[in-house]
């Protein structure tokens, strides 16, 4: 390595001196984002985008395929509309971005830039829905939303950010609970399969549910500082919205009724969770299927084969391109040591190099990001062989993330233990609950974990007495300190 | 026609009655939008949206073809950085939208919604931008934008809109003036090729340039009320952004210097272009290419074959799904009749019946809504000539368009002439003028007629004394009503 290829290397923090440090600095290094002078806003980077872009198509087929359109509603809201949902309008009026001025005229009522977008498609829903027929309303939207947070950080937390939100009308109170998990479902089976981490889920208990929900669901995604990240989330919102709303129906049995609605979102709080479920002090570790570059060729272009080396590299660069997401890097003012630092900065989950040696064995070297192993591809093997290996990173950063989360999970079953374990080190902790507020605010504030989910029955079926006050029988649920 | 079947249509206002009512019955009738209770904002429904999302899934592709990637950058720009550049300020202040308090807090700065993004996409291309190495900056944007208009119209004119628009950042001159005519282009071939709209395309005068650019290139399309439709422009921004802005980098020859810049732009106005060029009094008429549903089936249900003639409809529509965009309309509160005007009137561009004749015969009815044609296709054909028969109406759709346009443009030599035509019938007008601000002024004042653009001399290249002073030599150029 020379002196430069170090200190590409050296300007990241090292993860286990400074994990917070090391997640900005990958940021920023690996051009996914920059600061923008807007307080919390940041610009999203081509590198960055693309990995939302990937997201985006990945998850809309998924929308799609479940029945969903996509459609677009107005970004600011009148202030009026925002307040007809009492618990809604306390949640978010908080932060919000308000216009009062349009052009010259103050205006005589302000706008929230949406924060979320229940109030305005509410009132539209209230214009569109009439009888049976026009239910179920399948809708989706992919937008920018606004929350003027106090404090931030890129991707994970910022005052603007992008993100689709569902809308749904149904007429009963089944049908709305059936779609709130399905689409909680989707978000797991999205999460584990593309971006390779593994998800817990649940229900949020009363404390952490949306702002005007019945209920609220939750998967979430433990990261390596041991902290849990809420990754998206999808909510029963009752009858509550369409009675403050007026969206009524002509039921089949020729009376009027309320409808029953949901709301679910993820963002791009997804990239945060990408970056820090995989990374390592080289940079980023992209799973496959969502890496924007899923391979790069690397000539090695010494002055002897220099022409044959590069036109086997373009050729070879040319046929997986058919099948694959391929970068050529045949920059000639930067050497094959500084490029391989920079595309495992940027995480490309496979690399591989073409010198006059591979050349004349007939093959290329591949060079893993996940494992760093290295084997020799012959030519007649080369996308056969790229297909597996990127399946098999795809798998391996799973199993990775996967046994990361096995090993930090903890049962416990005394607050003394529970207060040790977050002393010590972050952990994930499963213990009973009685399910009272107080058990669980007093938890919060002598371990500033909350209560990530309460698990389906279907996955943890446990009690026990409580965690907290230990007289009451409860529910064992997740705790873990949070994003 | 039954009487429902009738009234369907009959709230559709006649184009030759009034063709402004005629477009707003079109836009509410098909489901495309509805109005939102913020002035001048609109929700864009399902049935519109999938229309955005095939111009975006098909002009993406073309930029990104061209070597650009997208990025997003944030929706609020501070006052200062806005009022960086002089013409650019004055251009777009008067119609902002202004948040001044964030949270509790009243902003120590005004913050305008993005009405376009060059002053903060300059700010983070000067952080960017360093030598030539980082030269082209090729990127694009797809969000929302807000200008506060006074008078607005759904899809043409709003206060808030979807558009792209692409930023980049050259070494010299003529490569930001052939970036900015090849994007130019790409609309161009877009909009021809696509949307099935013939363009006329050149150089907006001085008066009617983008604020803060050097040149402002346009494509422009004539409407069937004989107004030109702005439908995208391209601008080179020249150094005036790079200066204020200080955007410098370190040329080859070791000297720091200002780089040329460009931007260009689409927005959810060519969907009121795709309306109202094709439209007709039974509704729209989609091209193909774009049309969210390319065919409907509608099976004819008698009680006798019920059973087998649904059959065969899903089975034939299940085959044509794999190469086409296929509804199947098999609901039953419907008849038939009330089916056809619906399609019509959403502007599916083909339909094909199943009735008992048809299962007898072992074919469909195809009816195209262009030409109102009906035809017999065997079911071994049936693929293949749906296939056929969407490129030839994709071909018809233009050539009428094409035709209408070739009728209703006039050369004319005195402004009398010009007066005449646009008082009895609005026209596009080919003239010459002397290059003069005073003469375009007096046009306008006289005929409400605008420069639409001098056309590229490879295309128009004619000369004559202009239609105004009659003074001066001038160059011969489009002049029309404008939206």
């Amino acid at each position: 390595m020379s002196g430069t290829e170090k200190e590409f290397v050296k300007e990241v923090t090292s993860r286990s001196v400074d994990f917070s440090q090391w997640y900005l600095d990958i940021v920023l290094k690996t051009g996914m984002m920059d600061y923008a002078p807007i307080r919390g806003c940041m610009a999203i980077r081509p590198y960055g985008y693309a990995i939302w872009e990937n997201i985006q198509g990945l998850l809309d087929k998924r929308i799609k395929d479940t029945g969903h359109q996509n459609a677009y509603f107005p970004l600011f809201i009148p202030e009026s509309l925002l307040n007809k949902e009492a618990e809604h309008v306390e949640g978010f009026a908080p932060e919000g971005a308000w216009v009062t001025q349009g052009g010259d005229e103050k205006l005589a009522e302000r706008l929230i830039v949406r924060p979320t977008s229940e109030a305005i498609i509410c009132y539209m829903y209230g214009r569109w829905i009439q009888s049976w027929r026009d239910l179920p309303v399948l809708i989706n939207q992919w937008c920018n939303v606004v929350r003027w947070e106090k404090s931030t950080r890129p991707f994970l937390r910022t005052s603007e950010f992008l993100w689709q939100e569902g809308h749904t009308v149904h007429r009963t109170e089944e049908e709305a609970e059936e779609e709130a998990l399905k689409m909680l479902g989707v978000y797991k089976e999205f999460v584990e399969n593309e971006m390779a981490i593994p998800v817990l889920w649940g229900q949020k208990t009363e404390s952490e549910k949306f702002a005007g929900a019945l209920r609220t669901f939750t998967i979430e995604t433990l990261m390596p500082d041991g902290k849990a990240l809420q990754s998206g989330t999808s909510h029963n919102l009752g009858q509550h919205f369409a009675q403050v709303f007026d969206i009524q129906f002509l039921d089949t049995d020729d009376t009027m009724k309320y409808p029953w609605q949901t709301s679910w979102g993820v963002s791009t709080r997804l990239i945060g969770a990408l970056i820090m479920a995989h990374g390592d002090d080289n940079g980023l570790r992209l799973p496959p299927r969502i890496a924007p570059t899923q391979l790069v060729v690397v000539p090695i272009l010494s002055k002897k084969a220099r022409e044959q080396v590069l036109q086997k590299a373009e050729e070879l660069s040319a046929g997986l391109k058919e099948e694959f997401r391929v970068e050529l890097d045949a920059r000639d003012e930067y050497s094959p040591g500084w490029k391989f630092n920079e595309w495992e900065m940027k995480g490309v989950p496979l690399r591989l190099e073409i010198g006059p040696r591979d050349l004349e064995n007939g093959g290329v070297t591949a060079v893993r990001r996940d494992t760093g192993a290295k084997e020799f591809i012959p030519e007649g093997r080369l996308s056969t062989r790229v297909g597996e290996l990127l399946q098999e990173i795809q798998v391996e950063l799973f199993r990775q993330a996967e046994s990361y989360k096995e090993e930090n999970t903890r049962r416990v079953s005394t607050l003394e233990e529970f207060k040790n374990i977050m002393e010590q080190k972050r952990l994930l902790i499963l213990a009973p609950w009685c399910g009272g507020s107080s058990c669980e605010d007093r938890i919060k504030e002598e371990t500033r974990a909350t209560i990530r989910c309460i698990p389906f029955k279907e996955e943890i079926d446990e009690k026990g007495s409580c965690v907290c006050c230990g007289r009451e029988e409860g529910r064992v649920v997740y705790f873990a300190q949070a994003y």
